[in-house]
């Protein structure tokens, strides 16, 4: 057990990106903005969105380009520097600057054109490079009760 | 709008690989595999996982390796070949053969210890390269009612 498994690269290509009226990474709220998700028209035609519009909900997969991959602190760390939250590595957080910069948010779907998607409360900013959208699916959420610890709903309180 | 936005490459690197009794991806029954994601020594001390015991649950973002670039359908099709269920697009379905091969599970949380992660209920097979680990937390569950449509709820019938 605990052999350490050796370390491998791939490469990911962006299927799209998001058009966002928010550019800078704010913190909070976020559960409001409309934004849409536009397909890379060389890549896709519009069938590989057929049937999508069927649910309501979509999980959007994104990268955090933005995030200087230099500033990628492996430490642990007060969440928003505050004092009063626990020290907490990156894996307990869902902060931006974490290894491979991966962002994973459940959003609602409002729309289908073609291939764009619109959306709402997709917590990405302006540009952002979407690597996989999948279908929100009930039978996928979380299949027994929850426990998390009151720091993170105390951060979350705001941020949609 | 609607102008297509430009490909781009990114690298991502394997955080971690899964450790799993199940060698074959086979479609149902995932729900009581435990298994464990044994985090890269090379890159990791034991603090990046500091205060991810306080979360019942994590999401694991993975890579679906064993899947061949080349066998990626981007038409629509009847999930499982099953022709009573609709065709669908590959976004509309969280099947393996995808764009970037990327996969999102939600599993529980059984145990910590150094860098390796004890979890029930990953639908991912023994080797599959780990590229997150964010926790669950329930603020970034879907925020509004889920609307899905029934092939979906049968597909998942037997697949916990």
């Amino acid at each position: 057990m605990s052999s350490s498994p050796t370390p491998r690269s791939f490469t990911v290509n962006s299927i799209g990106a998001v058009q966002s009226p928010r550019t800078e990474p704010i913190d909070d709220d976020w559960g409001n903005i409309e934004s849409t998700i536009e397909l890379d028209q060389s890549q896709f035609e519009t069938d590989v969105l057929a049937g999508l519009s069927d649910f309501s909900h979509i999980d959007v997969v994104y990268l955090f380009d933005q995030v200087d991959e230099a500033s990628i602190n492996l430490g642990s760390r007060h969440p928003r520097n505050r004092a009063d939250w626990p020290r907490v590595g990156i894996f307990a957080q869902r902060a931006k600057a974490r290894p491979n910069r991966i962002g994973v948010t459940t959003c609602e779907l409002v729309d289908v054109a073609g291939l764009t998607l619109t959306v709402r409360g997709l917590d990405a900013i302006d540009g952002t490079p979407v690597l996989d959208i999948k279908p929100h699916v009930v039978e996928f959420q979380a299949r027994t009760p929850v426990r998390q610890p009151a720091w993170i709903g105390e951060l979350m309180a705001n941020y949609w």
